[in-house]
């Protein structure tokens, strides 16, 4: 609203017409940067700070931050850098309460004694990083607030505005349900009460129930999580019946994949669900700790491919790329719920393995008969139908595009042969190998970045054998607010465009 | 010493037998983990204090880190994790007051006051984020230690035991060149000098001359590093001549990328030459911060390929499949030193793309002829001898092979093309369709990892064609302390294997 977007808000016809998150594009003066991943904040300031310098200009330099992004580690090297500046820069910190759920970690006793000593605690993180500090109890307060950036204003000293805010102020349902309220679907506004409620099962919900059954089972098995429970249906009540079996590292996915690492080196069996888009911040520990390091665990990746979040943000294109680059992870893609669940079943009774499972995202499916329990031989595809001329491989939840595309080829008099891969961290080159013998053509289909992806392997491994391999899979191009549908077809990602280019190479 | 390896730095014959880094291998009682990068000693050791917990037992565990690596944000979001266990968490604080060279942040203000105050001072980082707190003045000294060790045994709450040491201590030139002896070459024990010392040219020596010049030639240009100033050979003379157009952000590649993006958001040039392996910290930032946003920037990464940094936690292995799988970041590969800079002068020049340069390490090679200044039409490969039957297409410092491989060819009568694809990221569609013409098969070279990089997407464009394609690169695996020409050999890297395999596929 004080961004000249409240039209958008007040008029339901134009609502979908602005995005969640900063857009440089929507708003050119007030959103200097893309941001939907949590705490770069203070470090991009940092970043316009140097160059306010070089350019020798003078204006106020504002970063804003939540309380739940403290925790990021980015924030913590933005305040460490920004500290030192002998100059103007204003860090207000929105100090709500609230992460997505709850706050976790001990910089939140020191936010909460600021709190209830008005800003006079002896302990003051802030200062200890060389900040000038100004608290404001009442942060929902218009001219409390602009009294406090008055004085902060013009100052040439890294200076902290600490805004004790409410969350979701004046509308008593968000209040009250400040977790439910940090992602709404929509509600009745009188009461806050969602329209529609489903009882269905989900991805989701199975996770949920599994997880809280294991728990049960094992008391040496840990959930973790990086401040998105909800991804993975853990609301106050779940959390609350695991015990000290739950932790939530704060928005942290580099202490996520570390405290993983950890706990299983410590004997724990360990399961990290995690959404795919945040997970980017751990890359290295993913490789420096947990894939180096003898800590096996189990890491459902949520959020991937073309019906997960569409906010260009929050895409989940990018994790089979990121995570099968690197050696010793297994990666994992289940096809249905029971295959889903045999694999998690597998990588939790085993000792050996670093597994990642790709939690499906493009359709709910049950397995038409029964599934394998066993995936301790790495990288075997599993041929699903015998067939001659064209193989298709169909990775994870785009398995029932493959179904659809062999059932369409057959209408074509082509029998082909259709292969679950199960494994999109390696290629089964035998397996690859052996098709020459009948086969002109491999069609790889996965729901995800097709540059650097499982298509590039299995071209890479067909590519000396004679037979031509089309690899289907998202462009490497950002998106945003997409229509799933469309892009599919902008993509060639729908049956009869397979179809059409499979029918093709074979001529 | 402390862990019973003295006896390989006594004896100079055993020296090479251990490596630079803890590893689980060489010492499973003391290296419980592989650590090589900085900074997530506290979050791997709140995940073991989450196992112990879980499993009922009882013992000390301590967390090691040096006073550079807590510019990390993952010790940040260690130290906020662990800080509000109710259990014993005994963090050590090794303040030497260095990192590889100085430190930067305000939180060094800070532990410096503790120093100055005897750990007094009423500010204190660690005691804002609930730990208790002691300080030894005199870290060097054994019986000092043992004592702040023994007060700080069994305590039931999170407590940080600050040691103050001296880097080098009882060692003449190491204490006097701290920079200098954080990676040292072979030297003479009496004064420190190094045994051998060159003027000869290299990749280092001339980034180094090239940046000075550009930060003379326009004042609004800024270097950023990420604590590794060496490995564009800035020491302090060169850090000092460059004034405030040099930042170093401490060890913080996330606050690197993020401050190159703020920095080229608010109109200076920003150049960040930075470690492949490092970089792996920024995969978040590189994507959701740099390649998002309209911030023009050029970063050198440094320290990629077989013949780079040869320790299994910093093998410059990862960086193609990283980056390229991320849109809009343009990754060029140049084969020699002038190509290097015209790709450097290129890319300062234009405020349209975001451009990361692989700075070779395979070899020092001069141009034969002019190079091209333009690069701005992307994912335009050149042709640079016209051939038929195979195509070589040989990225960055593999060209040299590349050539190799055509004169072999030419030995046995093949009149090879030869094609510097000088882009990484992205594929030049139109040249390869229009070698399906008179060409047989498409051989690709990158030194690199081949999962995931750029042969994987040479591959899925031929894969189409009906033309065979081989990819050469480095194997998805962890090395530890190879010898490359024997790694080169394992990997079929050889010029003559390459040749053999194109002869085969050629049959």
């Amino acid at each position: 609203m004080l961004t000249g977007r409240a039209q958008y808000y007040l008029d339901k016809s134009k609502f979908t017409e602005i995005g969640e998150f900063t857009d440089p594009n929507e708003s050119p003066e007030y959103d200097i940067f893309y941001a939907g991943h949590t705490s770069p904040s203070i470090s991009l300031a940092f970043g316009l700070a140097k160059a306010r310098s070089l350019k020798k200009e003078d204006f106020n330099i504002v970063a804003f931050i939540g309380d739940g992004s403290l925790s990021g580690g980015v924030a913590f090297e933005g305040l460490n850098n920004a500290g030192k500046l002998n100059d103007n820069f204003i860090v207000i910190v929105n100090d709500n309460q609230m992460a997505i759920a709850e706050n976790h970690g001990s910089l939140y006793d020191n936010l909460r004694e600021l709190r209830e000593t008005n800003g006079q605690s002896e302990h003051n993180y802030f200062k200890s990083l060389g900040y000038d500090y100004i608290y404001v109890a009442e942060g929902n307060d218009l001219e409390s607030v602009i009294n406090a950036l008055k004085k902060a204003k013009d100052t040439k000293n890294p200076i902290v505005v600490h805004l004790n805010t409410q969350k979701g102020e004046g509308y008593a349902p968000a209040e009250a349900h400040r977790e439910e309220f940090h992602f709404s679907a929509p509600y009745d506004v009188a009461d806050g009460e969602p329209l529609q409620q489903s009882n269905e099962s989900n991805y989701i919900t199975d996770t949920r129930d599994y997880l809280l059954r294991k728990v049960k089972e094992n008391p040496e098995l840990l959930i973790i999580s990086s401040a998105t429970p909800e991804v993975f249906g853990f609301m106050e009540k779940e959390r609350k019946a695991c015990g000290n079996q739950y932790v939530d590292v704060a928005i942290a996915e580099q202490t996520g994949v570390s405290t993983m690492t950890g706990a299983a080196r410590g004997g724990a069996k360990v399961i990290y669900p995690v959404m795919a888009t945040f997970l980017q911040r751990a890359y290295d520990q993913l490789e420096q700790d947990w894939a180096m390091d003898n800590s096996p665990a189990v890491m459902p990746v949520m959020g991937t491919g073309i019906r997960a979040l569409t906010d260009l943000t929050h895409l989940g294109f990018w994790d089979i790329p990121m995570i099968t680059s690197i050696p010793e992870i297994v990666y994992l893609a289940p096809t249905n719920v029971e295959e889903y669940f045999a694999m998690m079943d597998w990588a939790l009774n085993q000792n050996e393995h670093k597994v990642a499972i790709r939690v499906p995202t493009y359709s709910y499916e049950h397995s038409k008969g029964e599934v394998d329990t066993d995936y301790s031989d790495l990288n075997k595809f599993k041929v699903v139908k015998e067939g001659k001329d064209v193989a298709v491989i169909a990775a994870g939840d785009f398995f029932v595009k493959g179904e659809s595309v062999v059932d369409a080829l057959a209408e074509k008099g082509i029998n082909a042969t259709l292969i679950n891969p199960r494994f999109v961290s390696g290629v089964d080159t035998e397996l690859l190998n052996s098709l020459r013998q009948n086969h002109k053509v491999v069609v790889v289909l996965e729901d995800g970045s097709k540059e650097g992806g499982f298509g590039g392997r299995i071209a890479q491994a067909v590519g000396a054998t004679g037979m031509k391999c089309l690899t289907y899979g998202l462009e490497k191009k950002f998106v945003d607010r997409y229509n799933p549908e469309e892009l599919e077809k902008a993509y060639r990602l729908t049956v009869p465009q397979i179809v059409e280019d499979t029918l093709n190479a074979l001529k």
